[in-house]
């Protein structure tokens, strides 16, 4: 198994039971969980996959599938024991993105695109598969927090891999990881944050 | 006419209609039911074809179009001699949840793909074109109501049709359709349901 | 530069500049302005592409990705100088759709298909980029808002586009552009309106 292949099913596992997680504070059943779990895991590699005109990883490797619903299964009988459910959502999909812009960046590398085009497939490896879990259990996106930083972690992540990807693929996707989790955690852990846009006149014309 | 593509347009146009059905909630014009209604008329089928790197249906067949626009326009002017639009919602998603999964399952049976692919794909086309017709005008998706059984009616129907596969691609359609149908109708009609996820402390850490 | 690619450049801009609109509404920081500008940007010409089977455009032409982050950038730093955000949105989301839609029909145009595609894919490439703007940021859809003429300036611009077509390619995009901006500013400016649905009996079953 390559270092790229470990991430993949890395990041599914992972990003499910984030899934899993939200279909629990919305109290679906069990096909529920995983149906979110499975949208989660796979939603941003297949978003990378059809722009880059690949199958979608799960169509040509349907152990995927398996490794979501298991993974919703477990949070489904298992959630309950989580003293904070929220913390744990948090923390799990820090360690999703940090798998995931990786393992975008690395099929990216390989499909032989500009360095924008790379970046951006990290960047909607990492992001989308968690957005569309929040937009359709109708949370408000983790993406999209005020301030913090979670786009900017995947961002900085995939550039240090563009950067570093002289060196070696393998070194530039664990510097990827390490970049974006150590940059999301800051944000969780120590409330490492980006100025936000502030209209500077208080009363303003946008509502 | 084959089965599989009367399974493609029945799905269409009951889609099309219950996209008009949630346009009439919105209020919207004509023209705006007829854009809901496509939406949700092809949205499903449309992302099991991008999937499986085939060009949407309705790219090569345009009539899907006129179909769906048809059935906008018949809402628009017909919705209001209906005793209640959302009973009527409820039960043309249904028929058109049991025409939609065996449609794409159908579809990934004839595109060579593992059987959990086929799986997914038939519930992909059955509950996305809903889904997204529901997040887009901003109502709770019917697909992730709690307790309901919709992606297990389309889970069970694709089963159904996997299992019953070797006996002939007909007869599994039809087995597809049944099963889905007698779930979503039972869980509308006699309030089956499954059990949903409760968690087991009262007061839990997830808000 | 041809007509098309400086139609398809317009419209990144101008959509980018009304997804940074959007998200200084949402206090974003500068990143996340950047994420939901080039979302908006390039959402409706990459759906378009996915469904016509071409690369998406910016995958083969990474500049885009500039452009639409510079022109988030510049609302970053300088929307504060506006004297009403919404109206600014408005406008600008005018002109983007009068540019967008003639650059997906001029595209659907040269990839031989009917003509029923074609005004799908003028419609796709001009309303879906708003409209993911404002799913994910969680904005009432301007394409759904009661009674504007929206969609209807989108649809009547490429069917314009569409009866022109046998008068040169160049004459009916320019035409496109014309009728889709004059009936979109005519809804803003004077309030032009297409009869909306409503229930005839008073009290009506949908809640």
């Amino acid at each position: 198994m390559t270092l790229l292949s470990a991430l993949d099913y890395a990041s599914v596992a992972v990003f499910a039971l984030t899934g899993a997680l939200v279909a629990s504070r919305a109290q679906l059943d069990l096909v529920g969980f995983i149906f979110i779990a499975c949208l989660t895991a796979v939603g941003g590699g297949t978003l990378r996959d059809v722009m880059l005109d690949r199958a979608p990883f799960w169509v040509t490797d349907p152990v995927v599938i398996a490794v979501a619903a298991a993974a919703a299964v477990l949070v489904f009988f298992a959630a309950h024991r989580l003293e904070s459910r929220y913390r744990a959502l948090l923390w799990l999909d820090a360690c999703a993105l940090a798998v995931a812009v990786p393992a975008g960046v690395g099929v990216a590398l390989g499909a032989e695109v500009g360095w924008p085009v790379v970046l951006v497939m990290g960047m909607i490896t990492g992001c989308m598969g968690g957005l569309m879990r929040d937009v359709v259990c109708n949370e408000v996106p983790l993406v999209l927090k005020q301030g913090e930083i979670y786009v900017t972690a995947a961002f900085a992540g995939a550039l240090a891999a563009v950067v570093l990807a002289g060196l070696g693929r393998d070194g530039a996707l664990i510097a990827c990881a390490v970049v974006t989790f150590v940059l999301r955690a800051g944000s969780i852990a120590f409330g490492w944050r980006l100025p936000v846009y502030r209209p500077r006149p208080p009363r303003d014309g946008l509502r």
